[in-house]
Formats: C-alpha cells, structure tokens, sequence
C-alpha cells in the first residue's frame, strides 16, 4: 500500500479500510512516511473526517503501536478515569484513592497540563518527591501493594499517538474528533483496564465549547471503549466556571486533600464522587450507582479516601506528612489580593482566563518543553452566584515577582463579573452517556 | 504571521490575504516552513480551494520567488503557448517555428515529461546535441538571433513552485485547480511575455478528463494572466486518441518535422496552426484570426517554418542535418508489428494506454529521476475512424528488448478497439476562451 494511495483515499472522502488506517499508523510509528506525508493525511482526516469504524481501527493501530500492559496477573477489577482537561479541574486526585478504597484497581496514567488547563502529573509532582516515572513493573507492584498508581505516560505506550500528536500541534490539526478520540482512547485502551469512565467538558473554559461537540467525541469514545471489550460510560460536565477554587499545582493538590477530609468545594466533591462511583459500578463492585455512590461517600466519610491518598504518595516516593501538614508544600512567597469594586453577585468566573492568570504567574506551560513553577497559582474565595459586597476578596495570589502578580491580578479581574441579579445555577454534569 | 494560523485559517475555509498567501510561499522558498507544514497547507488547499483572488495572489508570489526575464531589449513582440500535455501531443515543435516565422519572439520554456505524457524538453533532446539548458544571457542571444528558443525551465525560475510540486506530488495534492493554474502561470509569468496561448486538454488521455474541470482550470488562468498584464487565451482540445500517430520521442520529432514540410497527421497540423495563429494575433502581427491563420499557413507552405526550425536546432547545438535525414534521429532497432484481429472501424484509441505501452518501452518516466530512451515509442499507422482490414498493422513498435516489445504489443492491442459502424468524428477545439 503506497502512502500517496492511502492519502489520496482519505483526501477523496472515502471509507480508508482497516489495514490502510493499519499501515498509516505503522508508518507513523517506524518512520516510514515521511513527516509531510503524516501531516498531509491528518489535514485530510481533519477536513474529511472519519467513520466509526475508522476512529475504531485508528484507535486500535495505536494502541497496539506500542506496550499494551497486562494487569491480568492482579487480582481485582482495573479501570480508570479519563478527563478533557479543564480549569482547576483536580478530580483524579480525589477519586482515584476514593476508587481505590472501594476496591476498584486504579492504574491511571496522565499526561502534563498544555495552555490554560492543568495536568495531573503537574499537580502530584508538587508534592514533595512525589515520582510519576514509575517502570511497568514498579507500577505493578503499587497496584498490588496499594491498589491505584497515577503515573506518567512512558513512551512505550501509544508511539504512534505521541509522534501524530506532535505533527497536528504544528500543523492545525489538533481540534479534530476522530484524532482526539483514537488519541485519548489508545492511551487509555493501552493500560489494561476492563472500565473506563470519560468526563467530557463543555464550556468556556473547556477544549471543545459547545455541548454537541462534546457529545458527539463522548459518544464516539463510548462506541470504541465498548467495542474494543471495556466497558465505557461518559458524562458531560460543565466547564465555564472552575470545578474547584483553587487554580495551581500545590494549590490544587491542598485542595483535594481538603475535598478527601469532607472540607471541599461542593462541585469538585460532587463529580468526583460520581465519577468515583461509575468506576465502583461499572467494576461490578455495586450493582447500582446509587449503591456504589453511597460505597464512595462512606470511603469519603470515614477517612479511607485520605488514607488511600497516603498510601499512593508514600508508594510513589512522595512524603506523605504533606497530606496533613500543608506547610510541607511549595507556595509562592508573595501573596495578593484582588477585591471586587461593586457589590452584587458574582455572575462570571471565566475559567479560561482563571487558568491563564495562573499560567502568567508560572502555573502551567506554553509550549511542552516550559517548566512549570508548583508554587505558584491563584484561590478564589467566592464561587459563582455568590453575594460580595463593595472590597470583598474575590481572589487571592501566589506567586514570586510583583509585575506578574499585578498582572494576573489584572486578568483575574477581567475574568470575573458582578451583577444585580442572582444569575442561575448551571448544572454540573449535563448528559451521561452509554 | 504564524505558520499555524494561516494553516488554520485555509483549513477553516476562509479567505486568505495577499500577505498570507506571499507569506505561504516565501516560506516554501526559503525553507523557513518545514515540509509538513507546508504539506499540511497544501491539503487543504486541495481540499478547500482558493478564489480567483487567492489564486491569482499565489501565482503573483510563485513568480517572483525567482529570477524574472526582462526581454525588454530584445525588439519585438513576445509570446508563448503552454499545453497541460498530453500523449503524442508535439504541437510546440512545430507551432514555435511557425510563430517565429511570423514575426513572433517565442522565450519557450518547458518541462519534461511526466506518467504516460510526453515531456517537450525529451523530445528536443532526442535530435542529437540539442541543447535545453541555455543559460538566460545564451537565451537571449538566441532570441535576437532566431527569433525562438525551446529551453528547460532553469533553477531560478519559481523555485516557489518546483519546492512545492516535488510535495504535491508525494501527497497526492497534484490534482488541484488553483495549485495547477498558480504552477502553470507562475513559469509562463516570469518568462517576460506579452501574451500567452493555453491549450487545456481533457478527455480520457489527458491529464483532466472532464471538460468541465479543463474548462475551469482555463477560465482561472485566462483571468490571472490578463489580470497581470499578459494577454491570454485558451482552447480547450481533445485528447481522446493521440494528436498525432507518433508516441515517444525521436518519433514525435520526425512526425513534426513532416508536419513542418506539409506531410503531417491533419490534427496535428490543425492545432498546431490555430495555436500559433492565435499566438501571431495576440502579439500584434494580425488584426484577425483568419488573418493570423494566413500568414501561419503561408509559413508552413513556404518552407520558412521548417527552416526556422533547422535554424533553432542550429542555435541549440543541435545537428541540422538531422532535420532532414532522419536517420540521424535515434530510433529502437527493434520492429514489431501490432495488427487488428477483425475488420471494421477504428472506433477507440485509448491515448492513455498508447502512453502507457510507450513509457513500458522505455520512451517516459514513472519518476522525475529516471532516464529516457529516445529511440523507442510506436507509430500508429491507422487513425480514429479509419477502414481497417483483418490482420492490418494497427501500429509499429520501435525498442530493444523482445519481451518489452510483446507486453508493450498487448498493451497497444487493447488500447484500440475496432467496430462495425464508423465511429462519429469528433471535434478536436471544443471551446475557446478568451
């Protein structure tokens, strides 16, 4: 199969065949096309689209590009969690030991925050010496010791998702729903697990804006989950305003510890408990998700959730005294406080912004290869709807250099509105899809 | 303007603004956009199209990305015609002298030969020593003396385009309007010229096979050349079955030299005066087309035609004795016969086909890099239409190698197709377009 075949095919709006998506993904894989003949193929899926079956069997060829784990040999049932990436946005970290406290085995790898969202392995590694690198077989040994590891993406699993991901950043082609659907799902088909529950975000402050769009890759990745033998379910949640208050790596950390202690935000305990609670299910460790809810709110409750947590940092070189003494993590110096100037509601929290400010103050990264400061990052201190008067705190900052904080201070400001009337409440999770 | 963003733009399917389009094809020259990035763009060219604004602005920036001839010192008007090629199509060698006859300077500068079609360049350095490779200095010395030359499109000409043609051509984003007309005109555009003729092929051995797709294309490139100054006209010619009974390139130039001493194919003919007809009004030297067409026959009649040719054959350090003892032309020195197995009428010859069976011998190239055999090709000695009678030659086979000649036999066989009823004749200029 010649690659200018096969491009040509997808260029035309043809069906590709399961062993041309085979041979792209190959090619992608070895070297073999050149990278403008990758690039060319992907403008074309972009502009084209692709068939289920296709997104299937692209999902597929990539997962297999590389290491597929085999949790065979552990007792338990495995699954895990995949989120788009929000703002302030720190689920993983509360339902993963919930899960796991409830018997689910948890082997969740993540990837690294890009632009205004956060990423997983950013925030744990604020802990003190906390290690996301951990080798196949150290994670099947925390897996068996502690039940759930969070670790980074080795560049063994999906090669071909990691080279394709590089060429669409350069070339316009990342917002297509067949390419992130067979690039998030081959990473997660890759792990081992037999459930897989998908929070899909909508909204400002979200990858895709609009709740179609949202819909329409929730549903894609449920067909392929389901169809490749693990059990898949997706919610659609809301992402115009933060998840929780927090926006930063050590910020965000403090505040699920806090969310595991039963002192959380509201939303952010609430979709973690839920999506908690559809790993519980879905692993058949509760038959109905009323039961399994009430499974993770016990964990929650009795303090097995925060235990779990200790036991995941301690398993993972990290200290585990950060989780009760939060002077042990890293927070920025300077500190400053961003007031509103009207009394009223606050009727916007723009998350993209939110996530930008932290960005500016050194939160998150521009490109892959920025360092990110863990330190640093901005807590609100009124959630949407609620009454300030005239001078209340809106936010407080973190960070190391005046200018920065003053200009964060600055987006911040422009980020939220105050206005007359109560605006209503937005439900947080909007659809659930099987 | 980034890479990314103009990429993005183009793939949405918006309008893109002269800077972007320059600035698209200054990084194409320079290198500064690597390959899958202007890969990327190119499909979505190909797949988004451009506007006649769009199009016009990137033959505008494909011209100037090199050297553009200034003719301006050499007295006369100055004209050239470009055909979108097709097989057995020699019209350049036979209308350029014919033009130059007239009065006429002809700066001609063409590519080789490409797939089943065959290449001017090829079939120029069949005559032995010519010499395509003028420099611009030896050009416009040959100019002012002979009137015309026949050269290669030199290095300094539209990098811009050769960069991006060698990409489309491994991406398959060959095939696409404004990146044939912007190509196309580009070249013809930097030649110094006041007018230009095209002769748009289509029909099965033409590189469009659709009129209406040929008829599109000249339509776009008769807007851009006026549009820059140069007074352009189209025609749109069938290439159903070859022009001429010649495919292959010492054939080819033997069959236009008898068409230069009045023995050659009628279509052959008929095209190559309407084209250099059309050449000789444009540029001034008649006021109508029957009065271009006059003059351009009583050039041919005369013998001034194929003695301009001798004279460029001379000019280009080729041997002019070859003009008239053809055996100094190389020719394959092996003969097959190829004959019909019914009576009848010829009613298809599959110029496509003839192409193929030619290039199999060893008179085309599958890729830019292979070398050419001059010597080889066929002569058809029947045309559309004509009585054949049981075991009549249908064509004679000219190469080396017994077994290329039987495939290339068999190939010729099935290329043409012999019936009960005269097929009806079909126009050879369908349209022409100002």
């Amino acid at each position: 199969m010649r690659a200018v075949d096969i491009i040509r095919k997808k260029r035309d709006g043809l069906v590709l065949s399961q062993a041309e998506v085979q041979a792209f993904v190959s090619a992608a894989t070895s070297g073999t096309w050149p990278d403008y003949q990758l690039s060319a193929m992907l403008m074309a899926i972009w502009l084209r689209g692709m068939t289920d079956e296709e997104t299937g069997a692209l999902t597929q060829a990539m997962t297999h590009s590389g290491m597929v784990l085999d949790l065979s040999e552990i007792p338990g049932p495995k699954a895990d969690k995949h989120s788009t990436g929000g703002v302030g946005d720190s689920t993983s970290l509360v339902l993963v030991p919930l899960a796991a406290a409830c018997g689910v085995i948890v082997p969740m790898m993540s990837g690294r925050g890009l632009g205004h969202t956060g990423g997983t392995l950013d925030k744990l590694e604020a802990i003190p010496g906390f290690r996301v690198g951990l080798s196949p077989e150290e994670l099947k040994t925390a897996l068996r010791k502690v039940g759930a590891a969070m670790i980074g993406q080795t560049g063994a699993i999906a090669p071909a998702d990691r080279k394709l991901y590089a060429l669409r950043d350069v070339i316009s082609t990342v917002e297509s729903l067949p390419l992130i659907a067979a690039s998030i799902m081959s990473k997660k088909l890759a792990e081992g697990i037999g459930s897989l529950v998908l929070d899909v975000k909508f909204g400002k402050g979200a990858f895709m804006k609009k709740i179609e769009d949202s819909r329409k890759l929730a549903q894609t990745m449920v067909r392929i989950g389901n169809h490749q033998g693990v059990k898949t379910e997706a919610l659609l949640s809301d992402m115009d305003a933060p998840l929780g208050f927090a926006v930063g790596n050590a910020l965000e950390v403090i505040e699920c510890l806090e969310t595991l202690k039963g002192r959380g935000p509201a939303k952010l305990e609430a979709l973690s408990l839920e999506l908690a609670a559809r790993m519980v299910r879905l692993s058949g460790i509760a038959k109905t998700q009323e039961e399994a809810l009430a499974k993770v709110q016990a964990a929650l409750r009795s303090g097995q959730g925060v235990e779990k947590f200790r036991q995941i940092v301690e398993q993972q070189s990290g200290n585990p005294k950060a989780v009760d003494d939060y002077t042990l993590m890293p927070l920025g110096p300077k500190r400053l406080a961003v007031t509103v100037d009207r009394a009223g509601f606050l009727s916007s929290l723009q998350a993209e912004q939110l996530g930008r400010a932290a960005m500016l103050l050194g939160a998150g990264r521009d490109k892959a290869e920025d360092a990110v400061d863990f330190s640093v990052g901005l807590r609100l201190r009124v959630g949407m709807g609620d009454e300030v008067k005239n001078e209340d705190t809106l936010a407080e900052l973190f960070g190391h250099d005046d200018n920065k904080l003053h200009a964060a201070a600055e987006m911040v400001r422009s980020a939220c509105a105050v206005s007359d009337v109560k605006p209503p409440g937005v439900g947080l999770i909007a659809e659930s899809i099987h």
